[in-house]
């Protein structure tokens, strides 16, 4: 019954030396201090991975794409597939990054390994209600997923 | 804004000589590979806790509630609580245990520390549309959050 279809890659987290995920994990301990939860590399129904999936306690989706470098933010400029994907979309970059690079429709987020700060919220597009119970779904499947992998390690898949 | 409210105890999976942890490893597996993913431990609304709770594709919600002994079964009569709270309701049980002891009304799952067999089927009493929203959602979110403590050590709480 397509139990392996279902399974993501397991989502271990890149060791904080790398910017990207220094940056990752400063975004999730901020959201954790507001209730949010993060998940990491979560998958679209358009292909494409979410760095960062937010879920608050009303619902509210979030997608923050973390770009680690200008040339990161310039090569990828396919983030407007992620606006159908959620409520509010940030970039998250570290302290150096030319701030103005970033689109002013988009929220952005400054980030170090230890936390984060949102500059500019981003603004609000609500996701229509089907999608957003399709979304929400897949994201617990996604978490339990790699939760259960982790939690038994002899699973094999 | 509430943080630590939202914060499960981690749920360190038992080792699987518990009994009740062999019974609840087997059962996950069974799910897993009918692409079901179960969570341990899941806090009710109403102050209890799930042993196992499960979401399918669909968005189905089942209960599986892990018995790992007739002294267990018959000490804890209040499985009825947990029945507004999914669509299938079931009392997981190892090859020895008796049986006949489970209600007619309920599912049946076998399981050891490998894997299970739903033996009965549990009947579908249909969740209402906002409190499967409202479960799917904290399903979500306290997935979500044991899997950041896992992911970042260092989170200190």
């Amino acid at each position: 019954m397509g139990g392996p279809a279902l399974l993501p890659g397991v989502a271990l987290p890149r060791p904080a030396s790398d910017p990207a995920a220094a940056i990752t994990r400063g975004v999730r301990r901020m959201l954790a201090e507001r209730g949010i939860r993060g998940l990491v590399e979560f998958p679209l129904a358009n292909g494409r991975r979410a760095d960062i999936l937010a879920l608050a306690d009303d619902g509210e989706v979030s997608i923050v794409e973390v770009k680690s470098s200008v040339v990161d933010f310039r090569t990828d400029q396919k983030w407007p597939e992620y606006l159908e994907f959620c409520d509010r979309f940030y970039f998250a970059v570290d302290p150096h990054f030319p701030q103005e690079l970033i689109p002013a429709g988009c929220g952005l987020i400054v980030a170090d390994a230890f936390g984060a700060e949102v500059l500019r919220p981003a603004p609000l597009a609500r996701l229509a209600g089907a999608r957003r119970k399709a979304l929400t779904l897949r994201v617990a499947q996604v978490a339990m997923a790699r939760l259960h992998r982790v939690e038994d390690p002899g699973l094999g898949w």
